[in-house]
């Protein structure tokens, strides 16, 4: 126990504190101003002098800016602390890593429970509709802020690995590479299905009050059973099996049966604890951003990366693709990643991708911390190295 | 369309008429008594002299007893009228095909919206809890009330399934084979954890009233988000992406989207009209039987089915078991049918395995006619052959 504590604290980026980046202005794709818009964001490690070693971090739906090390006073560490930190797959001894709350976020960042400078309430409903495209927009406006021209990567799980394809498709010139680790170009129907259901859990709950909530209960109910949903969606069939079997507890149940399953009370307990940190209007937004998504515009994809490489051309550029996907991820199967990887090839982009063997489902870009490790450092390597070289001059 | 009509007619049992038999006492598995208990049930065809062509048909979760036919003045043909008829699968030309609604209910059984003859209210959550056993217990009463000592079949998918597993296992001298279809020996915690959150919506709607709400307003909110996780597991991934692409349809929404998808909108109407036709606390009741269930009841299934060998063996009596399972049927995978067909052959039992190559998923079972009509068809041709000869002389 002590060992394994000093070990943690050895690769930890030890303690970090969230920032705040505020500006004035942001032109969404649906044509609405949002204004003003901050997103929460941290940084790990130290960014070079020719500021050519900044990776940006994405995160999924329930994730935030704390993504390594501990905030002072608090035990828990950021989401991906076991990929972020000094000699890890995101190394903070080589690279400057940053972390920001997506916009429409509920953690630190411009979201529909922040105030409304019109009504002097929060936005609820009148938020207007956001993208990932609107997402990525502000993550730019950000790394502008922080002096950074050019990012040596974009990289991030599910909801992160849309993002990193936006900004492949979107501001190829500005990265080096992009690893979009379990993620789709578009949802498939089963995907908004789902999204759907934990969106109707939360609008039938009558706490919910078409979004005006915020000062009175909020609705935890539904917000839970959207998140039970989520979590049956993350596992798969074997690693809830290994998890839980089918072992019951006594005493636990609120129907009239005695004994629960552990799987049960395992669900109750992620929904309640979700709903303490996260707020349901966000997660209408959010889910709705990911739905309407499709990074390949309405054209083939391969078309949209193709015009990606004409551009990377003209300017002499190059950026890097390496796609993960998990064999038991079921609710972004290996298919939709290996429709990525054949977009690319298609268009002439570098592509790299590795299927993990891993029995975790959709959770394993969280759990597979071995293996990513492996196939990130290495491609991060081999991209620094080219990058150095050609990032000063050019832009 | 006036050709089809024609056909429809021409192959249906035509216009049927649910039944009621009321008897006194159960005795439940959980040791308490239940009484009276009424079964709806519905027959087709014609019992012959020697009461050998009796088959009994075991419905799934939403089901009921109107499985074949129509009810006069109404068009809506039962929920298995594909598979029951002159000539079909179950061809009620040869064969005397009984359906009843299971204990726990809420189509015309004894089930939790049943009245109290304590307390001339409804039961609401007095009502015992039940167990497949149960159901099949009070199936069996049904049987014997019809003067039927033996029937040539037991079939059903998904609970349906279970429930013939539970025949086979329970009154194994009373069946000349069974068909289990889309099924499995018990729960994953996968499945387990669906049913979790589709009760946890129900109890999560404030008109639930801790199972209260008969006469008032039902928790239909609650109860339509139940189903809607239950349709998305019903459908696959390929199935979903055929019927409904990312086709967007105006106006629909309740959120503040204008567009929505197609599959969002399936989803609602059909968790709507669900809430129409069933009762909340009846799903509550009936998903927990299936949770609980355990046909192997604590030790490895070829143990069970050992005993149930001897015990038919000792009679010089057969049954034989029907496997099938669908390909992409993901919420009863074909691993778990396997695992049925496994235990029969190590305990020395009959049994036919046959995966179908359908997309349609867990709905398969319902979809699949054509391929489940030859595989029953000539399955129970060669069970009646055998089973004529020796089900007199002996019971």
């Amino acid at each position: 126990m002590t060992e394994e504590k000093r070990e943690l604290k050895e690769n930890s980026v030890g303690v970090v504190q969230t920032q705040y980046f505020t500006f004035d202005d942001l032109a969404l794709e649906s044509g609405e101003n949002l204004s003003p818009v901050t997103l929460a964001y941290e940084t790990y490690g130290v960014l070079n002098e020719k500021k050519s070693n900044a990776i940006l971090i994405l995160h999924a739906l329930s994730g935030d800016a704390h993504a390594a090390g501990v905030h002072e006073g608090q035990n828990n560490p950021g989401w991906w602390d076991s990929m972020i930190g000094p000699g890890k797959a995101f190394d903070t001894d080589k690279y400057f890593v940053i972390c920001s709350n997506i916009l429409g976020g509920c953690q630190g960042s411009t979201g529909p429970s922040s105030r409304n400078p019109k009504t002097g309430k929060p936005y609820a409903l009148d938020f207007p509709i956001i993208t990932i495209g609107d997402m990525v927009n502000a993550q730019k406006r950000l790394i502008d802020h922080l002096g950074i021209k050019k990012l040596l990567s974009v990289a991030g799980g599910s909801l992160g690995g849309m993002q990193a394809l936006k900004w492949l498709v979107k501001f190829p010139w500005k990265i080096g590479s992009a690893i979009p680790i379990s993620t789709a170009i578009k949802h498939s129907p089963q995907q908004i299905a789902f999204d759907e259901v934990g969106r109707q859990a939360i609008m039938a709950d009558p706490h919910w009050k078409s979004g005006n909530y915020y000062g009175g209960s909020s609705p935890a109910s539904g917000l839970a059973v959207a998140r039970m949903v989520g979590h049956i969606t993350y596992m798969s069939d074997i690693s809830m099996a290994e998890k839980f079997g089918r072992e019951k507890k006594e005493g636990t149940s609120n129907f009239k049966f005695t004994a629960d399953f552990e799987v049960e009370g395992y669900l109750r307990y992620r929904g309640d604890s979700f709903v303490k940190r996260f707020d349901a209007n966000s997660y209408l937004y959010i889910t709705k951003a990911m739905d309407n998504f499709d990074a390949s515009e309405g054209i083939p994809f391969h078309e949209t990366l193709g015009g990606v490489k004409n551009l990377l051309d003209f300017w002499a550029l190059s950026a890097k693709v390496l796609v993960i996907a998990f064999k038991s991820d079921w609710l972004y199967p290996a298919y939709q990643s290996k429709e990525i990887v054949k977009a690319c090839k298609l268009s002439g982009l570098e592509a790299t991708y590795c299927e993990v063997n891993s029995t975790y489902g959709h959770d394993s870009f969280l759990l597979e911390v071995e293996e990513e490790t492996h196939l990130i450092k290495h491609f991060l390597k081999k991209v620094f190295h080219n990058y150095e070289v050609t990032v000063d001059y050019r832009i």
